[in-house]
């Protein structure tokens, strides 16, 4: 009998075979949740004594040797052994070992399944905290950034194609809403995230006589799940944040797909700062924008890590079954992307330098006036079908001399029209397109304005509160 | 040229491709939209009137248009072309038709990017609603069972293998709480889908002096889009809901993987209603589950579509590209899927016959009781670990003789432990057992009383309000 | 007793609920396997006459009634009925209509299980060969633009940075030994298509003493399955085609991407043809590539294709189980994309223009022939990390100066090394960079010229041979 | 100008940040490819001297510092630089401070891009040989389990309800062939996985007089890439693992299904041996499958590697991109899983306890006969739509007295037909119900028999040949 199947006593006859041990242990990856165990079983053991389950003196012991394993854990002292399967059992074998058999009423009235669930909780609302903490700290780059440019002129596309020019800082601040759409949504996750499970034991509930308030308030939660075998089948939580990491790194790729772009010799629109770029070993000419490839790439890895979990779940009977043990390195995995990704952008974002002469000279070298043209028209009487075809081929005809909008005279102007007239030339300048577009959320410089203003106040309030529930 | 070329006008000089136009036309699915094109064009126009870019006849003429083809698409006579691309150009087309130039009016100061954009919001808006209903639907039909099987004994299971006994109601009632969060993430979304996109223009807005506030306020949205490029190229939505769906087919697959399994001969814990189920043409004894098999089935798609629209996005330069095209179908798919899925699940449930009289027999013919008997020791002072293990002893002892606990003599109990005595017996029947746990959240019937206030309560509170936003 | 309850007979005492009949229908998309349905029916009946299983008079009537069943489904005269399930039912109901009880006798010695999977192999088999023969067409394609554009020069990218110039056949080349892999897969896919399932029958064989062989020479499979279990449980042939799919996406996703830039503004490499590009109903200066981007987003689509196929498959016990009913639509919808999508890129590539002279313009202006600089110093005796260190210090300087390696003077070079002499400029010319590069498989004009010769013969040799199973 | 800056010479002019770095840099999951980079390297530096693009003593020289290298690695005292991104340039960094400046001259004629390519693909053709030999091995498994329990008739499900008693031998072999499938589909993949991509260089190929044919020789590739620009883009081959790794997870996570139901009080069918479950350490009765679970658990994480790759690669443009960065960890992570699932599967098969005497029983207490009856009366001339209806009514019957088929009397059975005669009572045991099923593939003993021949000369042929490539 080896140690591992003596954990399950009378009932076992024989040892584990190493090939499963290995198998089945989740110690490698479940060791990061050692934090969270000891805060979890801190606030239980504390709740049984109130209750009178333990003895003031088993409190104190208990306690005692808990925090001489957390000192263990943090100088690497902690003897980690792989046939105890888990940090839970480790943590608690090592807790007796330190203060004897008492260590062993640690575990009354609780099971693993809710002890599992208890951690990864408190891990989750740490992992949200963070990543909210590093989208605002990558808005208040970008807003700092749009700040700084209000008066570029910038190529707007659709379809990658020149559409009509847009204030860079509008550009920007489109990137800023979407940040602020995944702090929302994390701020929804939260709390599903701030359930307490402890106290629903294997599945059952316990007939001790536990309270299980006392440990939610103890460890901050502000509900409790109220079916018990509900609060250890469960793992929408952790789904949840996979998803917001998704939804998040579909906006960052955008992002970087753009400064990729941006960052070509066709584009030129911004350099990179040399800290945040690489060269080649063999082409010296080189710089490239390999963090935003990286960003991009790493989109990857977060949706399959949301399909992993899905599947794992999928068809699952209830309640607590082996595979979800499958659902913390998917998390893991992701927090750890996010929380690199997002100050890497923000790095990026700050040292990029803007080239503002070619960006001047970009929005005169392209067609993004001819709206402009065509309302001109429309705005004389043309119905606009009409308006929209003379254009065309005022167009077509521009693009066949290699000429652009603004360099066709006046008489060749007439020639597609008579209603044009020399206040035409007021129109079709950059400034003057992007300054028409005065609707709400327009790029007009006022419009941008106020969403700067707005979004300088998104952060304000953010900065007043505390923690993700006051804000709610 | 063909008619789909004459609409870009005078730029292109050729007819589009027949395999080109088939390929990127959207008529086929997008034609689901119309109700909610002819909605929203219709707070357009008003708009326009309101702020005098049309006038009153203008506006009036438009309006009357609009009902001529609400009508005509209303009774199937509506003319479809595909060459016209998708239902937006079909519709602006139509009208113009019917009431003749002053038709083309309609489209001032939009462009089709706000204007799907703002079709696919008030559809989805519909379509959470809908869902809502449907999860509500289920929950009473779940909370019904629960409150009339309150005294059926059930095997708990962890790792499908039998566990502790729990009241059947406990089990459902898990089911219902999932439900409680699908509902609570929809509503999550629908601050999402909230947002109001016209008068985004193409992506920069326009010159016309819109009020788009008053288009929000006539439709009924709570926020605008800030920031007309997120406008046009946000379809954070879309995830959401087709998250929403996944992670509520996780839980309806859950469930279906029961219903299946409790429908063997082996479980034989239910017997499904001949109403839903089905037979089989060559074996005449078959009555298979298949409503819950495919019902777990169609998780599949519901994931492929969340995965197939995070694909698509992933590394989308802004603004608007043809990519955003496949986003439809997707939803379209999901939505379809869940809102059928619902429904027959509600009626599965609420008629399948609880086999009551197997039920009774099953909690007493297995182990599920063993965990009491290490209490009773531990209670008597017995170390828990030795109790365990004492317990794990009589377990294979009772399986090699083909016994259960609950037939073990005094006498045989006490060969392994002196500390058993009498009293042992009353602790090991599957309601004692159950009883036992009056931990909040546990299985003894007034807390699952509790569970059944409460879930009663959240219905009751839903049904006073309406819609999605007043309940916030 | 509805329709559908009566097909199973006596076990069922009432009539299937109007929501499960719909819900369990697979009518709406499985009636497009009518050909294969059929095609099965009558190899099946013909083997049941020649081991005497039905009579010669019998297998007449049957032959003669599907012929019937037929020409109704081609004329779009069958009367299809939902009640009746799907389409293997459907056409058997019909039967017995058309020809009276004898019809029933078709069924004899088969299931529903081993008849679907043999339409469903019937089926890919043709799908695999339609998917190859469109991508042998779009090799031509390719092969073609790459045979008429071999002196074009072309700037090769790594990291989307300029980073040595290639033949522009060379690049496109590329793509044709990728499509020459998706080929080679579908071969590889097509020897599990190739199996024969039916004789299976519910799963375990039949009884009737049929000859499994003479069906599969009769319908030209060359493998049967050996286990009948295996048979009716396998999917793995749609799973291949979903993979075979997706990763023909992305390849023409990385087209469709450069297609896209090369369109833009900014790199103006190539121009569509009006008849593959679309325009905007409110810019009149627009020329979208839209079937690029479509191509790009489709992809989405096959992925969530595959992975919600993959879902429907794990964990599923044996043998059939309702859930793989959801694998048809799957594989329909993945079939009609790609059958679409191939047909499209070789319209679109086989009419656009190459703006050859914007592209010679281009590779004399950048600093992709850095590399060359770093090796004549190299080969010169200077160590490759020195070298490339003065190249870098070149490049930094002359990009501060606004100026290309090709216009920097002597003097100039001879500052960052007195190892450069006149000889240098020789070797910094676009054309002399290429054809350095003799490396075999290299853009070496010569070279490029043996993969031209080679592309050419592999699509000889698939010329010479007829089928998938032939060429093997 | 910190390390990793310096590698780039002289175009950068600062220090790369921090966080890029540790952001950019590979070595922490690359440093894997130690051994496959090595001998690529020795292959490539042998080539060189042979072309005389070395001399005999560079060659000599590298060769000896190659393996003191080596040393260092496997005796792990090599010293790991994270500045230097990766595995490759740490071991040339090392090679130049072992044996100076000539060092360098490694990287003659090739660029990471292309080193990187042919590590990968040494790496996968190891990875696709072991997965082979562990299909293999289970495999044997198998084949074991059912020759030796050949006479075992065991309950055949179709929707998990009892459809027709087949042999256990047959319900195993249905796994066999499953996986036969699985190493064929390896040995296809072989094909793409063994194609040689080094002198690819950056992008272009190489203006050195290399031998690309002799390195691949060397390594023992069949064939090269014949497109530089492919050979640094491609990872079809990785992405073909990953699929064929799915897949092989959908079997075993079939047959983890399987083992689970198996196990449970209700089936009953297996016990799983003690060194291949484990316990609670609350509930002392428990015994779980989860090593099975676990199986099917991490079949999500496969999926979701597969789904991660697809998602890197869509739309990126040629060649090279840092996306491709991300490909390692996934297939790294299925191979570790699908090697460590391979094995412990076997061993679990292996060790299980086949519990003959409850299949006796249970095969006897179902109405899988059912169809016999309904093929009876079909045989005396009832046309088979009312056999199956009688039969039906019959079961019915049957159920509501609480008896089996073989229980009724043939009084019973006759006032359902007046066919019914002595007779039939033959046919209805569960072994007649098994010998009939005759046809090919078919689950009577002779048919499996020959299943488990063709098995044994399946793995056979395998044993006598060596390598992926020669079995072809």
């Amino acid at each position: 009998m080896n140690e591992k199947s003596k954990l399950w006593g009378g009932r076992f006859s024989k040892s584990v075979d190493p090939r499963a041990e290995g198998f089945t242990s989740s110690l490698s990856f479940d060791r990061r949740l050692w934090r969270e165990d000891l805060e979890g079983s801190r606030a239980h053991v504390r709740m049984l004594g109130r209750q009178g389950i333990l003895s003031p003196d088993e409190v104190a012991q208990i306690l005692d040797g808990l925090e001489q394993v957390e000192k263990e854990l943090e100088t690497g002292t902690f003897p980690f052994r792989q046939e105890f399967e888990d940090i839970h059992l480790n943590i608690e074998k090592r807790l007796s070992e330190l203060i004897g058999p008492v260590g062993g009423k640690l575990h009354t009235a609780r099971s693993r399944n809710d002890q599992v669930a208890l951690d990864e909780h408190l891990y989750l609302r740490q992992v949200i905290e963070k990543t909210a903490a590093g989208i605002t700290a990558l808005q208040e780059v970008i807003l700092g950034l749009a700040q700084e440019h209000l008066g570029v002129i910038f190529p707007g596309y659709t379809h990658l194609q020149r559409a009509q020019p847009v204030l860079f800082s509008h550009h920007l601040l489109a990137y800023f809403f979407m940040l602020q759409r995944d702090y929302e949504r994390l701020r929804d996750a939260w709390k599903r995230a701030d359930l307490m499970p402890l106290g629903a034991g294997a599945l059952a509930g316990t007939s001790f006589p536990i309270d299980r308030h006392q440990v939610a308030q103890e460890l901050g939660f502000t509900r409790l799940y109220e079916n018990s075998i509900d609060a250890v089948s469960d793992r929408d939580y952790f789904l949840e944040y996979l998803f917001c990491a998704a939804v998040l790194m579909v906006h960052l790729s955008r992002l970087a797909e753009e400064i990729v772009l941006w960052s070509t010799t066709e584009f030129g629109f911004i350099e990179l700062d040399d800290a945040f770029a690489t060269g080649s070993s063999i082409m010296p000419q080189k710089k490239n924008p390999d963090v935003a490839e990286l960003v991009r790439g790493k989109t990857g890895r977060v949706f399959g890590n949301l399909i992993a979990l899905l599947t794992v779940l999928k068809g699952l009977p209830l309640a607590y079954n082996s595979d979800l043990q499958e659902d913390k390195e998917r998390v893991f995995d992701t927090a750890d992307t996010v929380l690199a990704v997002l100050p890497v952008m923000a790095g990026l974002l700050s040292t990029m330098k803007v080239k503002k002469d070619r960006l001047a000279q970009a929005v005169r070298q392209d067609y993004s006036n001819a709206t402009e043209v065509a309302d001109y028209l429309a705005k004389k009487g043309v119905p606009f079908r009409e308006a929209h075809a003379i254009t065309g081929r005022a167009v077509r005809y521009a693009l066949e001399k290699g000429k652009y909008l603004l360099d066709l005279t006046l008489e060749e102007w007439q020639s597609f029209s008579p209603q044009f007239a020399p206040d035409l030339f007021a129109f079709l300048a950059p400034a003057a397109v992007v300054a028409a577009k005065t609707s709400f959320g327009g790029t007009a410089p006022e419009r941008v304005r106020e969403q700067l203003e707005r979004a300088a106040a998104l952060l304000a309030e953010r900065r007043e509160k505390t923690g993700m529930t006051e804000n709610q």
